[in-house]
C-alpha cells in the first residue's frame, strides 16, 4: 500500500485505486477469454463486457478528476487472485463446454469483486457528499449487477446443460 | 490444480474442493478482524459469522460425503488474494472507524467471493441432479447474501456515518 489511508477520504482514494488497477487488468483477460469460449454467444458476451469495461475505466477516471487526482492504479492482491485462478482454469481444462462453464463462474466470481468495491465506493462517496461521483460510480454499479445477471442467464438457460 | 476437470461433474468437485478451502481460510481470518474492531456491533458481526461459517464447513462435508468423497480443499489463489488485501490494511491502517469502514468493505468482498462460487455450484448441483447436494448448498448461499445485506446495513446506517 502506497500510504495507509487515515480517514474515509483517503480509504474512498486508496480504493479507487484499486479498482482503477483491477479494471485494467480486466481488460487484459477478456479478450484471453472470449479467445477460448466454445459457445458464440459466450464469446460475444465476454467482447461486450470488455467495451462497457473500457467506459467503466473512463468513469473512473472521471472520479479522479473530480477528486482533483490524476488517475493512478495500486496493485491489489485481490483481484490478481481472482484473475489468476481463471487463469489457472484456462490453461488446464481443454477449451470446449466444461471450460464455457468454468469460465462463466470465475467472470461472475469477478463481477462479484467488482459489485463489493463498487458498493463501497457509492456508500463512501454519498458519505463524503461528492454526488457527482457517486452517481458515476453507481452507473458502473448497475453495469456490474447486470452484467452478473446476464452470465446467470446464459449459464442457466444455456451453457450448464451442454455441460452436463 | 490436482487434475483438469474433463467434465461438469469433475468441475463440481474442483470448485467444491476450492470453497472449501476458502471456507477455512475463512475461520482463520475472522477471529483476526474481530479482535481488530473498534466497533462492538462489527464484532460481534464477525464472531456470528464465524460461527456459520463452521456451519457451512460442516455442510461442505456433507456434499463431499453425498459424493462419495472425503473431505479435502485445494488451494485456491483468489480467496488468497481477497484475504491477503484484507491483511494488508489491518497490519497498515491504525484501529478506529477508518479500518472499521475498510473491514467491512473487505468482509463483503470475501461474501462476494462465496456469493459468485455458491452460484455456480448451485447451478451446476441442479444441472448434475444432485438435489440433497444443492439443497444444502442453497442453504449456504443464502445465508451468504444475508451476511452481505446485514454488513450493507451495518456500514451504511452507523460505521460509515462515524468515519466520514
Amino acid at each position: 500500500m502506497a500510504e495507509a489511508p487515515t480517514n474515509l477520504n483517503e480509504l474512498f482514494m486508496h480504493t479507487l485505486k484499486d479498482v482503477y488497477y483491477a479494471e485494467n487488468q480486466i481488460t487484459k483477460a477478456l479478450p484471453k477469454m472470449a479467445a477460448k469460449a466454445t459457445s458464440a454467444e459466450l464469446r460475444k458476451g465476454f467482447e461486450t463486457h470488455l467495451t462497457e469495461t473500457k467506459q467503466q475505466i473512463k468513469r473512473l477516471e472521471q472520479v479522479f478528476k473530480l477528486c482533483g487526482e490524476k488517475p493512478s492504479g495500486e496493485k491489489c492482491p485481490a483481484i490478481e487472485g481472482i484473475l489468476e485462478e481463471g487463469a489457472e482454469l484456462m490453461s488446464e481444462i481443454k477449451p470446449g463446454e466444461t471450460l464455457d462453464a468454468a469460465m462463466i463462474a470465475a467472470a461472475q466470481a469477478v463481477e462479484h469483486y467488482e459489485i463489493a468495491r463498487y458498493g463501497a465506493l457509492v456508500a463512501w462517496a454519498k458519505e463524503l457528499g461528492m454526488t457527482d461521483a457517486r452517481n458515476l460510480l453507481r452507473d458502473t454499479l448497475g453495469e456490474e449487477k447486470d452484467t452478473d445477471s446476464k452470465l446467470n442467464r446464459l449459464a442457466e438457460d444455456k451453457l450448464n446443460k451442454k455441460a452436463a
